[in-house]
């Protein structure tokens, strides 16, 4: 952890600036849940007025303070904050968490004021948390600084970052009722100097804390969040929700990869990337996040479901296909295994339904085989109520099952009154429950994700060519933001990276078109140049098919010829070469800047297909071999380049070896603000690509 | 409702066949539960031992019991059922409930003892429930046939009818922690003879009935749910889970229609005609109940948010958007009105935050004009503890605003015990509360889709032509079971019903072909009919752009003049007329056979892109305006007909109609196994459509 965080998360003494004896002021709240947190470093009490509180004196100046302190939390009236912390900063104290509101929140004025904080911090080199900010609780040190009703919340293994102040005093309230813990709980207010980044590390260090989750509403540096937060999940899994998703709103851009891009699709690749596994609901994030603390991680997605009735093993079922996981196949001893122990009536394939009448000793029994075959990767067990025996019976007979296993278990607990000794039990075990299938299936398919995450940060970011790019920034540099490339150096841009582009050369000799015809290759298609020549094939000017360089010196003359005898006064500029593309699969990539994570990769259907379908997808540049493959297998443009029903395949490879080429260009020149392939032309399996056409504006 | 159900819900005399004194046995709690329930008729109990029980005496035979009696429920051993059922059917009793379990769900054996059963109950006109079910429960009769343990369900609003016992023991249970109630229970088990459809009506007719839930595994008769569920949700919601969703499996099959089709896209064509609302998991089945029971339906879609807090407010946000909700666009008046009720920093605009010092006073003030603001069809009042005020004088400041409004208010109610007066007060008050602004807007958004519904359901099925059809019927009889239709008769088929079809006719002469040319339209192409000529175009014998009657005539000699003179010893059959088509936008439609719904629609995406990016939408048919719009706007085949960036627009109008006909071919030719026209290409706007290729396959 930074040594900063330190005085935050491990202070040795805490003051409260404007802790008050009036019961109905936050001053007396956060007092009181200070001391009543069990810190057992010195806590402080400052008020102007002096005296007592809660047996504490009240010292008159933060100068009166004993050593040592190291955290502030002020609570005086916005306006006194800036004097609060420069009597902090006299002090020596490196930290502070600005609990009062009234700052940015509010307008200009508040915003100023703000500022003027930041200023006295930096001028004593003390880092802030808030303004206008719940504080922070570590339920395991213990440490309060919040103003919150009480209780404060359980002791547990999830930490909670938030960006929300009320979404923590909900939350706090709302786990009790869920049977899980926090570790810690931070509220970051108005950010104005530490945020989400920030305290990333620090929470995650914790020795308690198991996963850490996030209420997001927007982010303070996104690269360095998408490497913090890699960094961080390689041992924690980090769970977040965004909110704002229709706030951020989409910009007419003047591309198709423009106007498909946006804050959205900038945080989905970041939090791919980082590892980050994204709820799309508050409760999905604590409910995934409960199983994520608990769980082993499951080896595979295939998950047995164990269940006393037919109807809620299909609603499992139904579940666990749609969140992307498989029903197990098991094995012909499993199957054998199951017979011994339950009636002839019984299902024993996957649902296994053991009928009504199971008892503890089948359910504990059955999960026992289950959990031994290696084709099991998860368990789900559903226990409706009334089983002929207990649920809390049943629960206790299968706890040593899930105990020695590495597979995770969880459990449908249907019902309410007839469940609770089942789901306490369930709860001091720390076995995830969920009332309905549809939540267990989702909880075992963000533990399946995490182990693919898990692969995936081991994974280096792709960068296929290392090329001598300083020509081309050169010519770069003449161009004026805002601009498009003209189209030469666009396609020349893409030549350096290796990406092959279907140029439209001009030859002003024969020599010259044998050159070019070598460096373009064949087949090609020759076209006298010149203004005064409409109907070019009907006057000879064209040649189509050219093999060869010498072809291509002959066809030069020859089409040249014909143009002059066909129309002697005419001005001749040459002949055009392009080479002659076969058929193929035509579709879009680009590269956009997102104003927070920087470059991102497009790629998808071309077209209007492109916007109309939004068969697309985005990733970080540069790329890793998965963000490649996710943009080829998220998106059907990707999918059906292996072939699809009378399609033929496409050269698949040259089209993910174009990805990581572009990725790479992106990478290292900031400037461009868009890059358009459109179309992107994916020739037969072996065959290589081209760029039909390109367009590069600079930013 | 149906006289056979009043025997059933409205029984004047209930017995017990298999009752017991045994308080192990299900034969006990069912009488129990029977008594306990406050059943008002006479309880009558049959056990071949005698005594009493429970107070009541056990007659040893069925034949013993007094008058009146409607209602037998069965609880004796499965082999000993057929009897019992002789014996109530000579007793004259008209209904019976089979709890017993060890029937068809159990084998080849317990299937024909099933059987036996309905063949008992049709030699007396007997009505089965069950078996294999957990029987019926009325909250407000009471009546209570279950052998559940106690305590039964809080009487309320909401019905459940249910393939899965299993599910309703688990939901009776959990209900009881969600402020809400049951109006009736029914469990249906085996379905030997009532089914899903037949209790429908019956359950929905109670006046206590507010909404009909219905946890489906499969439906009996698909085109009698629809007409019954149509039916009933005129007057009352249905909100179904339809599970077994990916058991069903798909079929490949010959066409692109073929295998998109299966059991999945059939229900949801079916429920979207019937107007039951589907939901996605039993949680949300049960949360969208609870806001139709208790809201008023909303006049649109605009949500207003109430909040005393920014975060829980942009997610609120995102949630109404996410469900297709818009946020409320507030007049001038509602926030001048606003304004004077807020502090400064108060954000007067939709969410409206009223920052975390909000009284009860201004949460009440400012619902009140909200509610006054006819841009307002809905308000999400969010409420995250704990405000300066507890959430409790909060809620009844505002209740008396709900009351008196015809607009639906729903909360976010965040935390646990925190809320738990305020919770409590809104349950009392039927205000729905969910813990999360998620789950709020999903309430909403269901209350939303029931207003759609409710205008949907007066739509008739339009039946755009009433052709005589005999003469291709009778073509069609002399086409094999499973068998292709030859092209010609297709397309007859097709044209019999209005649909234009891209027909090669074949003229032996020249005024044939000027005839045929009349009825084809133009332009045309006139190609010479010759095996033995393979290069048509090379020897003149090919002509586009015939535009009239007079140049179909001279185009025919002209052609076949030509390819005499070039291959003098060919045989020409004459010459084949095409009408040219201009570009267009191509889709595909067609209709297949559904086993459960019979014929469907299908439109979407033609080529390979239907089934890859299955952006296809299917409804039944015939169609109703709002199924054509569906199939339209559900599809981006359908939706760039108006045209999008540089597509032109086509002749949406046109494909429109195509489907109206080809349902109502679709209808009248039940023989049809499948019909594909791919692609119909749609032309310019007003210029129609044709059908380029179709293959219609028999049954």
């Amino acid at each position: 952890m930074e040594e900063v965080f330190t005085h935050f998360f491990r202070p040795r003494g805490v003051v409260v600036v404007g802790a008050s004896g009036d019961p109905a002021k936050l001053g007396y709240a956060l007092t009181r849940n200070l001391i009543n947190s069990g810190y057992e470093g010195g806590i402080h009490l400052v008020n102007p007025k002096g005296g007592t509180l809660l047996g504490l004196p009240l010292y008159r100046t933060i100068q009166e303070i004993p050593d040592p302190v190291d955290l502030a939390v002020i609570l005086v009236p916005a306006p006194a904050v800036p004097e609060s912390l420069t009597q902090c900063g006299k002090r020596g104290i490196p930290a502070a968490i600005i609990a009062t509101g009234g700052f940015r929140e509010t307008g200009a004025e508040g915003a100023a004021l703000e500022k003027e904080c930041l200023a006295v911090a930096n001028q004593y080199h003390m880092r802030l948390i808030g303004p206008n900010c719940i504080g922070l609780i570590d339920t395991h040190l213990p440490l309060d600084t919040t103003f919150l009703q009480p209780p404060p919340p359980t002791p547990g293994e999830v930490a909670f970052v938030s960006h929300s102040g009320a979404v923590c005093a909900a939350i706090i309230d709302w786990i009790r009722g869920q049977g899980f813990g926090l570790s810690y709980l931070v509220s970051l207010g108005n950010q104005v100097d530490v945020n989400e980044t920030d305290v990333l590390p620090a929470v995650a260090a914790d020795k308690h804390t198991k996963v850490v989750t996030l209420y997001m509403e927007s982010v303070s540096n996104g690269r360095r969040f998408v490497r913090t937060a890699a960094e961080t999940s390689k041992n924690t899994p980090l769970v977040a929700l965004k909110v704002g998703r229709f706030e951020s709103g989409r910009k007419a851009a003047a591309s198709h990869t423009g106007a498909l891009a946006g804050a959205e699709v900038a945080f989905e690749a970041a939090f791919r990337r980082a590892g980050v596994l994204r709820a799309t609901t508050t409760e999905e994030m604590f409910q995934w996040a409960r199983a994520l603390a608990w769980c082993p991680v499951p080896k595979g997605p295939k998950v047995a479901v164990l269940t006393n009735a037919g109807g809620p093993g299909v609603t499992a079922a139904d579940a666990i296909e749609s969140f992307g996981l498989q029903l197990a196949q098991l094995s012909a001893k499993t199957e054998a295994g199951l017979k011994t122990l339950l009636p002839p009536a019984a299902s024993l394939h996957d649902p296994v339904d053991m009928l009504a009448s199971a008892t503890p000793e089948q359910y504990a029994g059955c999960l026992k085989i289950l959990l031994e075959d290696d084709g099991v990767d998860n368990v789900l067990v559903i226990l409706p109520p009334p089983p002929p025996s207990t649920a809390g019976a049943v629960v206790k007979a299968m706890l040593p099952q899930i105990q020695n296993s590495d597979k995770p278990v969880v459990f449908a607990l249907m019902g309410e009154r007839m469940i609770q000794e089942a789901m306490e039990l369930l709860r001091a075990a720390k076995v995830p429950e969920y009332r309905f299938p549809e939540a267990s299936a989702s909880a075992l398919a963000a533990l399946y994700r995490r182990s693919e995450i898990l692969k995936r940060l081991q994974e280096p970011e792709i960068v296929p060519v290392n090329l001598e790019t300083k020509k081309f920034h050169e010519d770069f540099e003449t161009i004026h933001s805002g601009e498009w490339l003209p189209a030469d150096a666009a396609f020349d841009l893409l030549q350096a990276y290796g990406i092959p582009g279907l140029k439209l050369a001009l030859a002003a000799t024969d020599q010259e078109a044998g050159k070019l015809a070598g460096e373009l290759g064949f087949p090609l298609v020759l076209k006298v140049a010149s203004a005064d020549i409409s109907h070019k094939s009907d006057v000879g000017g064209v040649l189509l098919n050219i093999g060869s360089v010498t072809e291509a010196i002959d066809g030069f003359n020859i089409v040249v010829d014909n143009a002059r005898k066909a129309n002697p006064t005419a001005r001749i500029d040459g002949v055009h070469l392009q080479r002659m593309l076969p058929n193929g699969q035509d579709v879009i990539t680009g590269v956009i800047q997102d104003a927070q994570f920087g470059p991102l990769v497009m790629f998808g259907s071309g077209g209007v297909e492109v916007e109309g379908l939004k068969d697309v997808a985005f990733a970080l540049a540069p790329l890793t071999a998965s963000d490649g493959e996710y943009l080829l297998e998220g998106t059907w443009a990707g999918r059906k380049l292996r072939g699809f029903r009378n399609l033929p395949p496409a050269d698949r490879h040259a089209v993910l070896d174009t990805l990581f080429r572009l990725a790479q260009l992106a990478a290292e020149f900031p400037e461009l603000a868009e890059v358009e392939i459109n179309p992107l032309r994916a020739l037969a399996d072996g065959k290589g690509v081209f760029a039909v056409d390109v367009r590069i504006r600079k930013g």
